[in-house]
This record gives C-alpha cells, sequence and structure tokens, in this order.
C-alpha cells in the first residue's frame, strides 16, 4: 500500500523520507566483503527487461484483483508458474484472513440539499481499465465498522491530534456528528479511529485536491493528478496496534488457528466510514456552517472552509459489509543456499491491488519478477548463491499487510532462526532512489547505489541523490535534512530513512527482530494522483509514473544486486558503525524533543497565567486558550545515553577489527562469527513491546502511534515524551538502553571472534 | 493607500508591521517630561465620538471622491467648514496634479474562447452605496501607459524578482507577451514596471482569492472577503523613484511650476496594465498552457496554475486615459503655539478614496477629525498648547501622495525649519494597535499606548499587543519578530516598525527628514477583501471592519495623547537610545545579509561547478541552473558599525544627562537644547540621495526598490547588498556612517547644553 507522500512529485511537493548516496568509488564497508563480483551482477544485469515488466504488468493489472477476486488468484498462479518455470523451488502458501468486502454503501447528504453522493468510479476514455470494473469493488475502506447514521459534519482537517487540539481551542466538538477528514498528513486509519474516540458516529475521508489533485498537477487523464472523481480506497484496521489479520494478533491465520471474534479484535473500527471524491466532498464543505476554519486547514477547493457543527450540513452514511474469511495466496519461492542454507534473504513485494494496483503495488512486483527470472538465469549458468534466497510475492497486503504478517507469524521460529535480513519493494516509478530500513546496512545500500547508473542523468542514482538534496537546500524545496546535507555535500554516505509502515517490512523488523531494508524509486512519477483508485492502471503507469518501465528495470538491479552482495559474501556487509552513529542521532533528537517541549510547557504556563490567549483573541472569532498540562519533567536518559556511548565505542572497535582481520578469519572462525551477528538485530526487541501495542517488540523502529506511515524511532522513550507519559519515557529509557548495550555485547563478542579470542 | 497587507485580518493572516507596547506603569522617556497633565487627557478623550465619526463617514463616503469628482471637492470643503467651526484657523490649499482618468478600458480573451472580460463592479442588495456609481471611475490603475495590444499570456506569480528568476529557470520569457499577476507579495506598482523591464507589452494584476479571497474569509456581502467580482484599483506611478506628482519632483505642483512632459517623467509607465477580478481572472488562467507553476506561484482558484507563454490563451488589452491636471484639495488647519509657535506639530490623513473610500482613507480621516473637534473644544476652555498644532486632510494620496508630496515640497524650507515631527494615519480598523515611525518616538509612542484601554479586553492597547504578540508566537502564527518578542515577554517597550511607503509621511520623513509616526489599528477588520473596490463602503466598514467605529474612537484618543504631549512639552518627549539600538539591529541584519548572501554564492558556485542542478531536475519537467554570480564580497562596514559604536554611546549619555537634569534647567538653555533637538533626524539626509532615486534622502529609511509598501533600513547599503551594487554598499556604509555619526555629534552638542557647558 506504500504511502502516497512517497508516491507524489518531489518536483512539487518535497519527500520527507530520506535517502541515500554515497560515493561511487567507495569500497566495501568495513565489515562486508568486496563488492559480489562485478561479472556476475553484469550477468544479473543482461537479464533484466523492462519489456519482460510491461508484459508482465500488463496482463496483472487487466482486472481487478484486490483479496478475494478471481484475477488475485490467477496473479498467484500465473507467479508461481514463472518462478518453477525459472528454476525455483516455489508454491502458493494461503492463509485465511478476515476481509470484509461491502455489501451496500451509502452516503448522501439530506440537508441543506437532498444530493446523493458516492459509489464507483467511473470509466473515462483514456484509460482502458477503467471500464472493466465488473467485478471490483465500489470506493469503501476495510475494517471500518459497519452502521447506519445520519448526523451534521465537523471538518477535521487532516484529522490528527493536533486538529482536535484546535478544534477544541475554536470550541467545535465531533460528539454525537460525523467527522469528515481529508486524506493526508498521516496514516488514513488514524482519521477514524481518532474521530471515534472523540465521538464522532460516522466518518469522511476525502482527497482533497491540494494533496494529490489540481493544486498539484493537472487532473488525469490531462496530467497525473487525482480529477474530481477519484476516490482513495484503503484499509483502516488499526495498523498502529497490530497489522494483520484482526481477528489472530501474533499468530498465523492457519486452519484450526485460535481466532477472536471480530467484536474481540481491536483493530476494527466501531464506527462506519467511507471514503468519497473531492468532487462529492466540495457539496458538503460548501453546505458547511459553524466558524472558518484555522489557515492550516484550508484546502484547494474554491470555497471557504467552514467547521460545521451547527445543524445546517447533515449526511446519511450507511455501510455493510460480508465480513466472512477469505483466502490470501502468498507465493514463496525459494533457491537454496550452496554452503550455508541455514541463512536465508528474504525478499518481497505484494500482487494483491485495490482495484487494478498498476502503481500499487504491481509496479514493483514486476521489477521483482524480473531479478528473480534473472536470478533463474544466473543458476543455469551453474552459479549458486552461498546463502538460501527467499522470493516472496504477498497477497493481502492491501488490507493492512496480512499476508505478509500471517507469513511471519507462522514462521516466526524459523525466520528468527535463519533470516539474515528483509528486503521489500512496494510500487515504484520514475525518480529518485529512496531507501529505508536498518542502518547496520546503510552503507551497502549506498555501495550498491553507487554502482547503479540513472538512465535520465546517466551518473549514479547515488549521485544524482546526493545533487538532489543539494540543489532542493540551495533552492528550499521541502524539509531540508540537515544530516542528509552534510552527507551529500562531503561525499559520505547519505543516510538511510528509518521504517515507519505502510508496506510488508512491518512485521519482519518491528515484530521479529529481523533487519530489513525497504527501497523504491520516485518522486517523478504521478501515482499520488490515482492512488488505490480505478485510475492506478497500466496506462496510468505507462505514461504518468515509469513510461516503459525504465524505473523497473533500475530497481531490479539495484535490489538484484543487494540480494547477491548478501547472498555470496563471507560475512554479510553490515556496518554498525552507522547504527550507532543513527541510535546516537536518535538520542539527540530526543533530548531536544524534551528539552523543546519543557521550554514550550513553560512558555504556555506563564502565557495562561497572564490570561495572554484572552488578550490575543478576536472576540468576534473567539479561539480559547490552550489546556494546561503538566510541566514536562527532565526524562531519566542517563541509561539510554550511556548505552548509545557504548554501543558507538563497541561498533567502532569491531567494525575496524573486522577491517583488519576479516578477510582472514579460519572457516571456523567465519561460522562463530555469522553465527554472532545474524540475529543480532533481534536484541533490538523488547518481549514487554510498547506501552499499549506489546505486538510492536523493536525498540529502536516503530511507526508512530499517530502518524501512522511515518517512523517513530526510539519510540518507547520518544512518543511516551510527546505523549506526557513520563514514567513510561523513564522505563523505556532504560528498557532501550538495556537493548542496545546487548547488541553492544553481542559486536564485543564478534570482535572477539574476529580477534581470535 | 495603506498597504492592504496591514489590513487583513490577524486571526488568519499575521501582519509584518511592527507593533508597540509597554508596561502601563512605565515613566515618561528619559528626555521626555512626564506625560501631559492627566486632567487635560481626559477631557480631550471626553469629547471623542464614534457617533460623530459615524456621521461624518456616512456623509464623506456617500458618493465617489476620487480626485476631480465632485464629492471630492465637497468633502473638502466640509471638512474645511468643520474646523473653521472647531476654533481652527484654517484654509484648502489647491495643487494642480496630473491625474489621469480613463476614457476607455477594454480587456477580453480573443484566444481559444473570445470573452468579454472586465467593467464596473456590480451592485450588490447588501451595500447600498455599490449602486451609487454613476461618476465613478471603472476598475483602472493610475499612471499606467495607455496601449492596445493583443498577445499571449504569461503568468508571473506575484511579478516581483525572485517570481522572474523562477520563470526564467523554467525557460519562460514575457517577452512580447501580456504578464498576467496577482496583487500581493509587494506594491502593486512593481508588478507592471517590473514587466516592462523583462520586455511584457501589457499587464493585468489580479486579486486571487488566496490572497484577499474565499481562502481568506466568507466574501462579501455573507462575509468581509474579496467576491469574485470585486476588483482592487490603485496607482502604479513608480513610488520607488519618486512619490507626488510625476510632472514635477521635487517641487510644489503651482500655478507656474516648471513641469516635466508626461514622456520624461520617470514614474509614468510605458505599457497599458488594468486590474480585473478573480472572476474574469480564473478564465483566463484556465485556458493558459505552457509549464505547471511552481509552488509559491499557486493561488486559490480551482485550477492547475500554467505558466502560458505557448500561445493558447490570448488577450486583448486596451486603455485610453484622460490625461489633464486635476485640482487636488489640501485641507490645512492650524492652532498657533502659544509659547513656541515656530514648533510644528503636523498631523495628518487623506480624505480621496478610489470609489467611496469609506474604510481606506476616511476610517481615519473621521478619527481624525474626532481629534480636531476635541482640541478645539479645549481651545474652548481657554487652554492653548505650547506648540503650534498643524493638521492636514490630503486629497489625492491614491494616485500616489500628490496632496501631500505637493505641499511637502512647496513648503519644504518652512517645514524644515519649524516641523518637530509629521504624524500619519490612514484607514483604521477593530484590532491591534500597529505604530511605525522614527525610532526617538518609540517610548513615547510605547508610553501613551500604555495609558489607552482597548475596548475588547479593558486593558491598555500595549498590554494586549504585548499579549498578542506572545500568544501568537507560542501557537505559531505568522512571523515571529525576535526583538518584539523579546521586548513583549520582558515588558519593555516593543518596537515599532520602520516606515516604506504606501502613505502620506513618506515626503516628510524620506525626503524632508521629519521624525514621523504612521498609527492604526486592526488586524480584525476584514477590510483587505474590499479595498480599492466599490464595496470600500460604509456598509462593509461598519459590519466587517470596525462596528460602531470603536476603534476610531480609540485612535483618536491614541493620537491626541501623542500629539499633546508633544505640543506641551517643555522638550520634547524623544529617546535617543531607542534610536541607536534600533540602528544598530540593522546594522547587525545587513551584517547577515551580507555574510549569507556570500554563503549562498558559495554553494551556488559549488553546485553550478558540479552540475548538480542538471542531476537534480525532472527532464520531463525541466528547471535550469540559477544564473553563476559573483560572489558577494566583504562590504567595508567598518566606517558603519564605527559610527553606531558612538551612536550608541552619544545617546546613552544625553538620555542619562537629560535624566538627571533635564527638568531643572533654564529658560535660554531649554531654547538652545530645543533647537538642537528639534530637526536632529535631518541630519540623517544625504543631498546625494539613494543611488537611482536621489528623491529619497533619508539614508536610514526608505521604501524597497523591489518591496514598495515595506522599508528597507540602512538601505543604501542593505539595497546595494541585495542587487549586488557592491561599490554602492562600500560607499553607503560611509555615507551612512557620517550621517549618524553627525547626529551623535548633535546628540553631544545637546548633551553639553544639559549639563550646563
Amino acid at each position: 500500500m506504500i504511502e502516497p507522500a512517497r508516491r507524489t512529485m518531489i518536483r512539487r511537493m518535497a519527500r520527507s523520507a530520506l535517502m541515500l548516496a554515497a560515493s561511487a568509488l567507495a569500497v566495501a564497508g568495513a565489515s562486508g566483503k568486496p563488492a559480489a563480483p562485478a561479472a556476475l551482477e553484469a550477468a544479473f544485469d543482461a537479464q533484466i527487461s523492462s519489456a519482460d515488466q510491461l508484459g508482465w504488468l500488463k496482463d496483472m493489472s487487466s482486472a481487478p484483483n484486490h483479496v478475494g477476486s478471481p484475477h488475485d488468484k490467477a496473479n498467484a498462479e500465473a507467479t508461481l508458474a514463472k518462478f518453477r518455470a525459472w528454476g525455483w523451488d516455489a508454491h502458493i502458501e494461503t492463509f485465511d484472513v478476515l476481509y470484509p468486502t461491502p455489501i451496500s454503501t451509502l452516503i448522501e447528504m439530506v440537508a441543506p440539499t437532498p444530493i446523493r453522493l458516492g459509489g464507483q468510479e467511473p470509466a473515462i476514455p483514456e484509460d482502458a481499465t477503467s471500464a472493466n470494473t465488473a467485478g471490483a469493488l465500489p470506493p469503501y475502506v476495510a475494517f471500518q465498522g459497519d452502521g447506519d447514521v445520519t448526523a451534521d459534519l465537523v471538518y477535521v482537517n487532516y484529522g490528527l491530534p493536533a486538529d482536535y487540539d484546535a478544534l477544541e481551542r475554536m470550541g467545535v466538538s465531533v460528539k454525537g456528528k460525523i467527522a469528515i477528514a481529508r486524506y493526508g498528513g498521516g496514516w488514513r486509519g488514524l482519521k477514524p479511529k481518532l474521530a471515534q474516540e472523540h465521538g464522532a458516529i460516522g466518518c469522511i475521508i476525502y482527497s482533497d485536491p491540494a494533496d494529490d489533485g489540481y493544486a498539484q498537477g493537472d487532473s488525469y487523464p490531462k496530467g497525473g493528478a487525482r480529477p474530481p472523481f477519484g476516490v482513495q480506497r484503503g484499509s483502516v484496521a488499526d495498523m498502529t496496534t497490530y497489522p494483520g489479520d484482526p481477528l489472530t494478533p501474533g499468530i498465523g491465520a492457519v486452519p484450526g488457528a485460535k481466532r477472536l471474534t471480530r467484536a474481540e479484535a481491536k483493530t476494527i473500527l466501531k464506527i462506519p466510514v467511507l471514503p468519497i471524491s473531492y468532487g462529492d466532498a466540495g457539496k458538503l464543505l460548501a453546505a458547511m456552517d459553524g466558524p472558518i476554519a484555522p489557515d492550516k486547514f484550508r484546502g484547494a477547493l474554491p470555497i471557504t472552509y467552514h467547521l460545521g457543527g451547527g445543524g445546517t450540513a447533515k449526511v446519511h452514511l450507511a455501510v455493510k459489509s460480508e465480513w466472512s474469511l477469505k483466502p490470501a495466496y502468498d507465493v514463496i519461492a525459494k533457491i537454496p543456499g550452496s554452503t550455508l542454507p541455514d541463512e536465508w534473504i528474504v525478499r518481497a513485494n505484494h500482487h494483491d491491488g485495490w482495484v487494478f494496483g498498476a502503481g500499487d503495488p504491481l509496479s514493483g512486483n514486476v521489477a521483482m519478477l524480473s531479478e528473480a527470472k534473472a536470478l533463474g538465469a544466473l543458476l543455469k549458468t551453474g552459479w549458486r548463491p552461498k546463502r538460501t534466497i527467499v522470493y516472496a510475492s504477498w497477497d493481502a497486503e492491501e488490507p493492512m499487510l496480512l499476508g505478509s504478517t500471517e507469513w511471519a507469524e507462522t514462521h516466526e521460529a524459523e525466520l528468527k532462526a535463519k533470516a539474515v535480513i528483509y528486503i521489500n519493494t512496494d510500487g515504484n516509478g520514475r525518480g529518485l532512489l529512496g531507501a529505508e530500513g536498518s542502518h547496520d546496512w546503510q552503507h551497502l545500500v549506498n555501495d550498491v547505489a553507487g554502482g547503479i547508473t540513472d538512465p535520465e542523468t546517466k551518473v549514479s542514482v547515488l549521485d544524482r541523490k546526493r545533487a538532489k538534496i543539494r540543489a532542493d537546500a540551495y533552492d528550499k524545496i521541502g524539509r531540508s535534512d540537515e544530516a542528509a546535507l552534510k552527507a551529500a555535500e562531503a561525499g559520505d554516505d547519505l543516510p538511510i530513512g528509518a521504517l515507519g509502515s505502510g508496506s510488508d517490512y512491518s512485521s519482519f523488523l518491528q515484530h521479529l527482530g529481523l533487519s530489513a531494508l525497504n527501497i523504491g524509486y520516485g518522486g517523478e512519477d504521478e501515482s499520488g494522483g490515482v492512488y488505490h483508485s480505478v485510475y492506478d492502471s497500466f496506462d496510468h503507469v505507462t505514461k504518468w509514473d515509469d513510461p516503459g518501465l525504465v524505473y523497473g528495470a533500475v530497481l531490479s538491479k539495484t535490489i538484484g544486486h543487494i540480494v547477491l552482495r548478501i547472498a555470496d559474501a563471507d560475512t554479510p556487509p553490515q556496518r554498525f558503525g552507522d547504527f550507532a552513529a543513527t541510535v546516537a542521532r536518535y538520542l539527540d533528537e530526543v533530548r531536544k524533543l524534551a528539552d523543546d517541549r519543557r521550554a514550550e510547557d513553560g512558555k504556555r504556563e506563564a502565557l495562561l497565567k497572564k490570561g495572554a490567549f484572552g488578550l490575543a483573541a478576536d472576540p468576534l472569532h473567539p479561539i480559547s486558550a490552550p489546556r494546561a498540562e503538566a510541566m514536562t519533567p527532565f526524562i531519566e536518559l542517563a541509561p539510554l545515553a550511556n548505552a548509545v556511548e557504548k554501543l558507538k565505542k563497541s561498533a567502532a572497535a569491531y567494525d575496524t577489527a573486522y577491517a583488519a582481520k576479516g578477510a582472514a578469519l579460519s572457516p571456523a572462525a567465519r561460522a562463530r562469527l555469522n553465527a554472532a551477528l545474524r540475529d543480532i538485530d533481534q536484541l533490538l526487541l523488547s518481549e514487554r513491546g510498547l506501552p499499549g501495542r506489546d505486538w510492536y517488540k523493536n525498540l529502536i523502529y516503530a511507526p508512530g502511534r499517530f502518524t501512522g506511515y511515518g517512523a517513530k524511532t526510539l519510540p518507547g522513550v520518544r512518543e511516551a515524551i510527546e505523549e506526557r507519559r513520563f514514567a513510561d519515557a523513564d522505563l523505556y529509557a532504560k528498557l532501550t538502553g538495556e537493548v542496545l548495550s546487548a547488541y553492544a555485547d553481542r559486536l564485543d563478542q564478534a570482535r572477539g571472534i574476529v580477534e581470535g579470542r
């Protein structure tokens, strides 16, 4: 499902996800071997074909392929056949997952003017498959709560916590009302979840043209941006609590699994929710009364946005779903490792879409198929990887990472015992390299990116990325990331971003503790304009997102080189100093967060005491003072800070030792070293998990409780400060320090092996 | 004409002009006497009546009152009669000024679809005078160049230098085209001036709903914001070169004055220009082709903004004007000083409008009339001011400060010899106090503001202002001004802003060198939505801007107290340390400007050398690299820095000496002291004037060449750095140092008098 912020056009809207780059001349990492033989990579690259990808994409996106649809199953079976034809050991693993589909959806304005809204998106002549919606689901969101409600509307902007703070200060409440939120600003599911928590009885989500419509570019089909009748579908299952089948948290949704009832499942909403187009939403918003919405609530519709709540605009919203279990078909394919068969590299993309899914996910899925075909071709030359390569094409990602999560939970023990890394992709497009993941792999990603040629500029994709970061900073485009800019200027490795959620890496990284990477190209595509709509089609992808699937081939080569280098390395090329430096940066951020919060608390307290907010407010447009809050105390960060210092030392010592002596290890020492390092990232888990959501066990990386897609690093501490759970902040500073300390101890142990102790 | 940025709603759009506040308990300034007797101010306040103001406003705004209209003359005559009735020595002084009025205006789209646009704004039932447009001028801009052109359109955003830089990088030129610019971002006249300089053959200016329309609030008459058919008129005479009658720069437009020809007048444009509504502009912009406009160009119309230039949208634009001289009727009224008749306090507001002018300027003009009536009433009690009080109601401010400039130029010698200060107001509204001016008066303004009660909150207007600055900073509303915030937090005097241009103070401050203040209330009004349109009416003012003219009365009291305290002081209450500290702050800004420019130049050079802009650009949406520019050198700021240091010392020494001994001066010493200080601000002039615009002689305060309304302080140096005239920067650092040094010398002389030397 990959977040739309990553899929829009960077020339107009900068990406916040961090990217990577490094000198094309960089040598391999301190703990890595020199790059896999260039000849092998060249042979691999020679097999990558955009023409292949175009053919597969056209076929796989020719009919609706949502979970449970005939074409979804057909795609899985065709994929299985391909893997087998290419020499892989492949099978389909099926899970029975809860997946509600709508029986009926209804949305109509009942006052001031009765207008029927909603329904399927219309066909347009320039988009061939848009006429093939027989069998497609209408616009809806999965895992809302069925219901039939009629109420006054309240406009809640993006529907995130800051928006509710603003509404409260303006005296507007969603209690007993239907909240209307616009897409963007954070993960979709937070909007109805927070509306529900604030007492709303229903929720409507629409795509404002400010965010992915005409304000961003010409509307499809003239351009790639969202047309007035385009609707974003999606899941609203509460992934910030846990992803996967809502009925089987923590275990696989296999026959005989102990399932929760729907009522017990914490991730299913209680209120009805529907998504609509801005063509429809404009009619509602124009009819609303109440205070004029504050600046930040303003979208690009040609109206004065009002908050509503005064009873003028009333809506009838009704959703009824069919709640049976549906089959999710995961295609799993392996090439067994020749010498280290119990060390696995897992690499995957999902294959289910919301309608035709050409961009999301199939543009990434066909790049993966190219890699699989190329690896198959290498097999035919007699090559065998040292480690086992596992490729997977997940089903049921869109409803909430169901296919990957159920597989991860089912195979937890084996994955924890064998996996070296999980590598993910999702929709892909024209533009710049983007990469997020576990920072011990940061240098490898940079190293590989230095050897991949950007087809538009003929420099390496990381040299292009470095130029982009510097030029954007000069031109003040987007939020400038200081660490990335400094690295780009110095010619150092560029930082990779941290993983939040929004695609299939989540279970592997955040529940099992495997190290993970998520990689894709984009920023020059316009996929954001058709994201999760009928128009995410072969025609859109090939006209607006990646003509000729040129960047599909670039993605295949990028991932292929990463896979090959890890698969054939004597010891996987991790660099722990990068991880330590990154965690140190996160600690600095958390420190600053606490300090800034404390300063802000002091300011607020002083202003409240003076009555300054009352004096400042316009009595004809009243805004009340912010709530009084307890001062943010000094957090007991010392245990965490000490652990970070220890980690930095241990990592530097290990990296130095490996650089000096790593090439000459005895086979026995090598085996001990690889065993010590293979599961080192799993040490970052705490069995206690994060507060209120113990499925999430990784104490370094998590999706934000109030961002969803966006990562929160050192989440136990950071979110506790943000949410004023100060005892939790103290506790998790200690717990996080402990896992980092264990990680450092493991590095010391590894260094001992390298140094022959 | 007062800039619209000052007239819009701060609850949604923060004001950049700085404001003032000080502790209500603050004692009088170091060099000032204690406040004028409270009893006198109370007697004055008792005479101030909002009901009076409502009656005058209704009458004065009942018919079109632009220069040359019958009602404009009637307003001047009625004002004269009032002054006389109130006991003032009053007369009308008439100037014959060039003032073009349209004979015909035409604007039509000729391709892709013929549509006739433009014409007078329609009557609306909720606005009584909007039906009285017989005799009103149609929407136009004064001092454009007549012409009849047909050409392709290019959208230039705000039409300011940064916009042309962006256009150049996107490969779009206005050469031979008609530029269409939106209002805002800087002074109106810069838009056609820069279009002309870049080769455009015509210019259209429209009001985008993002800036003063539905994006800011409900449209008039539902709310106060600009309706789709509202048009902003205005002058485009090049005030950044000189204001006043274009034919008589530097001299009064009196009978027999040596006049330039129209062709010789540098401030008259050469290309035809018309303003239009967004209802009209939307039709043009929707038809345009060319590259998609960058983010910053995007307004709030429901379209994708394109830059044009590809020949799709063609416009026919024709303007023909009647260019005769018209009479400007300045009403001048005096109360002679009892003991110091040759020390003048000049206080004024203009009375001409673009149509009915109820908000701009009459809301301020009727506040001034209230003061005049109250001062007249004091006269009847036997009170006589020590100094002469001169009140003026200017005509012909709207075409470009004609009435005030011609008067100032005509009476230059007398004003330089007698004026202590020039105090200006213009349109006024509900909200917060705003003040700009000469910083030696900063403390007086703060002191007075501490004694004026805000009617909405019942605290002093400066306590409210202080609260507003702090609350806005906490809520991150608007650009935070560090100096103002620090002062607000500390309870110190708040800084007043610097004067640029946009109202009648310009000649007095920037050409004659008198010290000046400009004061008004606003920020909670919605006058920006009808600025310079037919709907700037009594109905709009009393419904949306200042119901009951409550803030009209507050303005009268504020100005009245300032006038009384200066008029009756033994020595006028200036505080020179405030001026010195402010200039020191400006020097810091200029230093930082040069350093920042140098750093940016270095970055650009490095990126150009690497070809980074080419690598970063999306080849399907190309943006070229910025122009190479010479590096900003180190500027010879030392002479200026030394003078500022000297000024700080001299000012502190004088203020301290006066605080200690000022109350006990002998009459002779007092007379010498007053003579030494009365014209001290005139020492800030340089006869050489500013580069390329020698009418502007003040080396501390000027309107920006590329901002117009916005002030540039230390303009000779600052603008030279900005515009890469580095030799000028060195030269003006020296010249500015010299005038500040002379100012410091004068303070030393004054201290000598105070200390009995």
